[in-house]
């Protein structure tokens, strides 16, 4: 049976209430809003927001199917130069699932999850998305684990998609003017379709399990670390780390500025940024201390798995 | 006796003194720290900072006077469209005073000023600059105020000056995704050069007078609002308002942008950023609220003064 961007939507939609039912009972104190949007030109979504729980304090699952006439930026990509400018009746739709959890305590690291699929009335599909993490204090433990649990997800599915994937996220989620890694990365992929080892339902099969991965890799790590304790020390540096996501996120993640560019739902899109941040005028960690440890393991090409 | 490059920066080095002066006798408090720090390339600059004042909670005021061969992207930009890409001999000089502070009471405003030189060895050389303010909570006396004092700085020079700058104010400090101004604006102009109606020592003066009214106008600012009560729902507002800034600061500003992209000294550049900043998902201020007010003031082309 073909698969349809209807199946894959309504696969979406579901995965969406499975993660934020995992996530509620996790969190143990309150539970997601749903907020239900339409896009004038085609499609909407679901956005749904835990605020102020007992372990998250701000965290957003976002599910979206948007879809009409192609929009003229995308002509302007080079990965889309095969597209003729002059086809003004191309059509396009676009699904997916966002994910950024930041958590009450320092201890928890922040997550992010996307999965996305698009297609074009000209035939063009594929697959695309994500999940990377960002401790605010680097555990080599909970470092380990996650990166373990995608690679034997990648591996499941093809040789060498978890080198190329961890690869793509340490580029990826670099904060450049800082010479830092976002986080310890994670794996990031983008354009998956068909071709000479997969196919198009391999892939699909492999982008499932992503998605299916999330909930039981960061209900785990919230198990082991939520109830350790900290100090107003860590929690301040929690909040400088959270202005460095900041910095990521506003100038660098193209999905973000994507959203911004093309008028989507502010609200949505900015549901990444944490409840509090903070940026203190040249802080350097103590000499020997967490968070200088911390800042040495913010680098590319770490072997985690 | 003509001036010169040198002239101007040694002006910007006092105007820098006299204003961290004046600022830490309205704090009454504390000092700014202060930093020099030189660029590989030619040239360097002052840091001064002040952090956990009375009324401070983080400013900066920035100096810096750098100059060498003409980097790259200066011949890319249209205003530059004079230039030949084969000069590979071209200098330049840009020096400037830049300042942010961000006060504790919510009912202090934001201001931010920065005033800039530019020259280059074919003999371009132009003034730039400007004075903005972000009050949490507009409040209209301050807003005639500050507006009043900056049409008077710039109607002593020319009469157009006052509608056209506020008129780029207006422009600049834009939150495109958000449909709201930054602040309530002031003045902004770029590019001031002789003209058949000012010479450049008649701009280098009116630019001068732009440097020397800041001090007065923000410390008036201070002595009317530092003693003001404030609830915690007000200090809440100041961050979310303090979250706009800072995006309005990653996203569009052409000075961060410019200075991140051209591996500008991070820590300066990011002065602008508040100690702490908050995002909450669609949050809507209460009907008839002080706070709903403020939105409703955040729009081009009020006329304050």
């Amino acid at each position: 049976m073909e698969i349809t961007k209807n199946n894959i939507s309504d696969w979406l939609k579901n995965l969406q209430t499975h993660i934020c039912n995992e996530l509620s009972n996790a969190d143990g104190l309150t539970e997601f809003t749903l907020e239900s949007w339409t896009r004038d030109e085609g499609g909407g979504g679901i956005t749904r927001i835990l605020n102020e729980g007992n372990i998250i304090e701000k965290g957003g699952v976002l599910f979206s199917a948007v879809y009409g006439k192609a929009p003229d930026f995308l002509f302007k990509e080079k990965a889309h130069s095969e597209l003729n400018t002059f086809d003004t009746d191309l059509q396009f739709y676009a699904t997916g699932v966002s994910i950024v959890i930041h958590p009450k305590n320092p201890m928890v690291p922040i997550i992010h999850m996307n999965i996305r699929y698009f297609e074009m009335s000209n035939g063009t599909k594929w697959f695309g998305g994500g999940i990377d993490l960002t401790p605010h204090y680097v555990n080599e433990d909970d470092a380990q684990f996650f990166h373990t649990q995608l690679k034997n997800v990648c591996d499941t599915h093809h040789k060498n998609y978890y080198t190329e994937f961890k690869q793509q996220a340490d580029d990826y989620f670099f904060i450049k003017h800082r010479n830092e890694t976002r986080g310890i990365g994670g794996i990031f992929f983008d354009r998956l379709n068909s071709n000479e080892e997969m196919t198009f339902e391999q892939n699909f099969s492999f982008w499932q399990d992503v998605g299916l991965a999330f909930a039981p890799i960061y209900t785990e790590l919230i198990k082991r670390n939520k109830n350790k304790s900290f100090t107003a020390e860590n929690k301040q540096w929690q909040l400088l780390r959270r202005g460095r996501y900041v910095e990521f996120n506003l100038i660098y993640d193209k999905g973000t500025q994507f959203g911004l560019q093309t008028n989507g739902r502010v609200e949505s899109i900015l549901m990444s940024l944490p409840k509090f941040a903070s940026w203190e005028y040249n802080f350097k960690p103590k000499l020997n201390s967490l968070e200088e440890k911390t800042l040495h393991l913010l680098v590319k090409n770490i072997n985690w798995a």
